[in-house]
């Protein structure tokens, strides 16, 4: 089916465009009142998460309320380990929860990985495939994963954390191991990303959280070459590749295999051209301008566009915080769609 | 009285000296077993941070244990919002709650200040006394304080927080107050710091821990303008300026007029090189290296010596994480010793 709205495609693809294509990472979720509708009636998250029905539903939410110019699958980076062998919870205002961990080689090799593990997120693939159906070409679907350090980072902690000083523990003192994580979980990602583009994911995107937790030279070793390897394994669609915190290997980003790289609001337009060139950036408005009146928004929304320069998908820093004023967030999209 | 061991002092003087000192941000801590013995007899944190002669015991028992050349006074940095008016608890493994907040201008301004709040904290001075006539030379002394936006960014929380949204969001929603907290926290800390040196610290170090979670913009209205201002205020010792993860900000900082610019361990020495020239450096291993073998810790030590180049005070890009091997800690400062 042909897309009615295809900015985000072509600005992905380096073509010049009548303005920047515009959508907030995390738009489908607590800042809309019809998906805090929906979600009180559920049992939890990951009702929500593996109900394919529920999970297009939330999706296209923010299409009709915010009219911004794609749509990104509701879903969770977590799937993956869970797929591999290591359940999760998600726990009501504290996060994930992994009740078993890894913490020796012989964990790692226990762990299923690649097409058997990812056969086992049909659930995922359905609700892209009732999206695509439903969005009926109104703007392009993207899927996306976390990237391998980010998910091996839960897969040591076994919760969120602050320092994350049991996952870098790990990739110091059993580098190996970490290895064939890391390796096994690129192997279930590219086949993950592939499966999702063939259910209707108009692009990609990766996210690598914690990033920034890494010195530079670690996220060369443990991070970095893994998602070149996914880069290179895919051209069925156009890859985002966003490092947040990353700035110090931004450098080295510059010749990753993907068409766009994301951004978080502490790098400025100026620093990140001086690094990446003319290659295609999306963000990076900090998330919290949203709670300032339209005045701010509006100026800083155009300053941050004309910093850029072009080449630019409009959007966050970070996913867009929940008790963000729903008008905070139209005023953003709609200060981008009027120009 | 004459320090025996004054590599510290000259260091942060920009003078050449034999070989770099060397000290680790939360030396005094639970990393050491003496420490984690006398906290269990304890009522709990702010027992030890308010009874001077038990933070003068922990603020010599790294000096004993692991011979580093300089002692850092066992305090906190929420004793300064406490004193201006906002009592807080520290809650076993969860960290700092204030039961009050600050929400409006009011808030701000019925807010004690200056030498009047500054004044309240006999108990670190004693403390300071203490600890300086019990070192008896042997190593000089760092006194500290949050810097003024860390410091606010806990008096709007009210706790720690993974986004400090709300801290964040008051400085969008509410900068005449925020100004106004940060002008009443700056002059506390410059009466506060400068007692703390008239009571015996022989250095002063500001610690913006939450440097990193504003945007440039943000952290040049907000942030940088106070530091100035304390360290314009402060000529009785030198002044270190440790702003965790304000990468962006370091071609600002080159100019401000401290001593000594600390660094996280995101930053390479390459990227401080050329953003501060020769500027006096503290930092920045990574605190996770000291989990790893005694030959990698000596290893990435010798590395991060050899690029800093001089002018640089040994430590970590963080406290060091209470559950690192102390054998792993003593590796580190013999490693920079033996040079």
């Amino acid at each position: 089916m042909e897309l009615k709205n295809d900015l985000l495609l072509r600005t992905a693809k380096g073509e010049k465009t009548e303005r920047p294509p515009v959508w907030l990472m995390r738009q489908a979720g607590r800042i809309l009142p019809q998906y805090r509708a929906l979600r009180g009636k559920l049992s939890g998250f990951k009702e929500l998460v593996e109900t394919p029905h529920l999970a297009a539903e939330v999706t296209i939410q923010p299409i009709d309320e915010l009219d911004v110019d794609a749509a990104i699958i509701f879903s969770d980076i977590l799937v993956i380990p869970e797929v591999m062998g290591l359940e999760y919870q998600m726990v009501e205002k504290k996060g994930p929860w992994f009740p078993k961990t890894i913490q020796s080689l012989d964990d790692v090799k226990s762990l299923r990985s690649g097409a058997e593990a990812a056969a086992e997120l049909e659930y995922v693939y359905e609700a892209l495939k009732i999206t695509k159906r439903e969005l009926n070409g109104r703007v392009p679907l993207i899927g996306f994963s976390g990237a391998p350090w980010t998910l091996l980072s839960y897969m040591i902690e076994g919760s969120g954390s602050k320092t994350f000083s049991k996952a870098k523990k790990f990739l110091y003192t059993q580098p190996e191991a970490a290895h064939l994580l890391l390796e096994k979980l690129t192997e279930t990602i590219i086949i993950y990303l592939k499966t999702k583009i063939a259910s209707g994911a108009d692009l990609v995107q990766i996210f690598d959280s914690w990033a920034g937790i890494l010195s530079p030279e670690q996220y060369k070793e443990f991070s970095l070459p893994y998602i070149q390897k996914i880069c290179d394994a895919i051209d069925e669609a156009p890859i985002t590749v966003f490092a947040k915190g990353a700035w110090f290997a931004l450098s080295d980003m510059k010749d990753l295999s993907c068409n766009v790289i994301g951004l978080d609001w502490n790098t400025t337009p100026e620093f990140a051209r001086e690094k990446l060139g003319q290659r295609v950036i999306q963000g990076n408005l900090d998330p919290c301008v949203l709670y300032s009146d339209f005045k701010n928004i509006q100026n800083k929304t155009h300053l941050m566009i004309q910093n850029f320069g072009g080449h630019h998908i409009v959007n966050l820093g970070h996913g867009v915080y929940p008790d963000t004023p729903l008008d905070g967030v139209k005023c953003f999209v709609d200060t981008v769609k009027s120009l």
